[in-house]
């Protein structure tokens, strides 16, 4: 299994793009984009837990009912949320993908990301839509730029594995800051592979792979309207069609996961304003959920998030966190290290702090990631959650986002 | 039931001090407080709920378990939390009391605040403690300011009311910025009165009024170690002893809750780096829980604290707080509108946008204190939940505490 160029494209068989059709202002920032399938694909998706959904997700939910979809379409620049006519306006987009390409309607995954309860007009991508459709080629990038609001780089990865024999392909474009996370900076993910799998298969993989991924990684503690996570799958890698859980289904497994924590992880590092990838690794848990709980607090804390932008080594905010987690934890069996290319420091055992040297600690803190790692000394359960520095920027970036 | 001041020395019998005894490296900042009782009070405390409890809080515990305290022991700068010998400077700091004041020990509430993990230790206190029991006197602002760490002004409220054709007296003082809140802003809430009351139905009463005072303010979502609040009732006030919950139950409890929303209301408006209160208004919730629960979720989102930083009406971000809150409501019910002492503008009704003028909005945003109104119209529900918002200065405090 390795890691391979081409993004949402890699794999066989899938073309994109990305243009500006006129939802931004800004002319230079691409807000339209389209993923297409040679072949109708096994799909599955994830969506926000939020009870506010986007009326994209309530299209798509309707859409991908029967297990397949061929496209993916997508605007930036408004979310098409808490719109009178949202459901209208995300039907329109599917028509429009219909109408210039003759995939069905009913094939089409519709995603939007922008601010929230501002009207969303059909009229530029009905113009851009021919545009659009003619430049399809492999241009992952190209879409990846269309579908970002406030990312300030493009999250790609892709890897290549074998099932059967043959040579399978799958990789994904993301944009967003987190599951949990801003509402304008929606999680969006795309993946696609020509691995074969059945509708159910591809399923139960996402739902069980997320948990370890999307699920571990939190910007801001908001959780999107619009977050969506969709995998199609298109079979054209010429795989026996994955049907049960059998040796192929890890393999296939493994690759996804692969795709997704790396998605995840580059999404926590270009988190608002983010300086600093945090990264949260938790073991000796008495579970695999309690690890997690507690990972999960850890790089949710604003002081902690504070602290990790001000490089400093201050891990009574970590042992704060894990104690309001709500996780059952022996708080005095605790032992803390920072830890990044710049060396590894013990900051607590046993629940209290020990000497350690703030220059060093300050120079361990002062890089891009920063690992905090956490023993609770109390089982074999292991988590990783991924997060990043609470900065200046993220206040500005937010609190001025609309205007 | 009028306001008045005196704040935690408004009542008869108690007196307090605060100085200066050197936990804290710079002179100018008082750093040891002191509150005491003519005689032995009635006591009820609620402490943080966090697994990771600091030193004083368990020996506080410890000393209130038979319901009566006579004084209350405090130093800001150190929050003797994490540290092996922890609790044996907490004990240490009541017998500092026992020795210069005659009141056992074991009547002392003790409570610490400040960084988490550094030892500390109780010579300054052994030292000052003389001067500290000598200054006794009606000196709430002292001990008040003695107990501050971030906090940019003082918090006090006090309040007359009648029992029983008695005058009784209830007051407070309090630090910090929210039950949910920074580790080294700790809240602390000392509140003393002179009406007569079992400790059992003082603990009542306390218990049930946190639900809507503390309980509903939040900074920044994280949980202290080491926030507590102490009742102490001395009865000399005269009132016949409340002992059950009548009218005079009621009227007891009417003025604690006018003390205690007082100064959560101030505790959350200096939160943190905050330049605006924000008060989170919720009617036509289906159940008082439910709208203490979407109360809350409005004022802890990092999105919206940061668009009210901005004065941005960006109210997709409560929309989206109340709909991954976790409550049952149906968003498409959902009436906001925001208002300040400029005047008050309807931004969303059923779930939707509607027209409004982006200026008059900015102008009600601008106000430093502003109320965000919800109405769910799903029944008879209602809560008011305190915060505040996410500001540059938040991030510089919390990037850069302990140096």
């Amino acid at each position: 299994m390795k890691y391979i160029d081409g993004g949402v494209c890699a794999a066989t068989g899938f073309t994109a793009n990305g243009i500006h059709c006129g939802i931004r202002k800004n002319k230079s920032k691409l807000d339209f984009a389209l993923i297409v399938s040679e072949k109708v694909a096994s799909v599955a998706c994830v969506y926000t837990k939020n009870l506010v959904k986007g009326a994209p997700i309530l299209v798509t939910q309707e859409n991908v009912k029967n297990g397949y979809a061929q496209a993916v379409i997508c605007n930036s620049g408004n979310a098409n949320t808490c719109n009178a006519n949202g459901v209208e306006i995300a039907q329109g987009m599917c028509e429009l993908v219909e109408r210039e390409t003759g995939i069905k309607k009913e094939d089409v995954v519709v995603a939007s990301t922008g601010v929230i309860g501002q009207p969303l007009s059909l009229e530029p991508m009905d113009k851009g839509i021919n545009e659009l459709v003619k430049g399809l080629g492999k241009k992952s990038s190209e879409a990846n730029l269309a579908i970002m609001t406030t990312d300030t780089v493009e999250k790609t990865v892709a890897v290549e594995f074998e099932l059967d024999g043959k040579v399978c392909k799958i990789g994904g474009i993301a944009k967003g800051s987190g599951m949990i996370h801003p509402n304008m900076a929606t999680m969006l993910c795309f993946i696609t592979t020509d691995a074969s799998i059945t509708p159910d298969m591809l399923k139960k993989a996402l739902a069980e792979d997320v948990k370890s991924s999307y699920n571990m990684m939190s910007v801001d503690g908001d959780t999107s309207t619009n977050d969506t996570v969709a995998v199609l799958a298109n079979g054209m890698a010429g795989n026996k069609t994955i049907e049960s859980e059998g040796e192929d289904y890890k393999v296939f497994q493994k690759a996804l996961s692969m795709v997704n924590q790396g998605l995840a992880r580059s999404i926590a590092k270009d988190g608002e304003g983010a300086t600093k990838l945090l990264i949260s690794n938790v073991e000796g848990a008495k579970d695999l959920e309690t690890a997690r709980i507690v990972a999960k607090s850890i790089i949710t804390s604003s002081l902690f998030k504070a602290a990790m932008f001000g490089a400093d080594a201050n891990w009574g905010r970590v042992l704060c966190a894990i104690g309001y987690s709500g996780a059952d934890v022996d708080v005095n069996k605790i032992d803390v290290s920072f830890k990044s290319c710049a060396g590894e420091i013990l900051v607590c055992r046993d629940g209290s702090g020990v000497d350690f040297d703030e220059a060093i600690a300050k120079t361990i803190l002062s890089e891009k990631e920063i690992d905090v790692n956490v023993n609770l000394n109390d089982g074999e359960g292991k988590a990783t959650a991924w997060g990043c520095d609470l900065t200046y920027e993220y206040v500005r970036i937010n609190g001025d986002y609309r205007t």
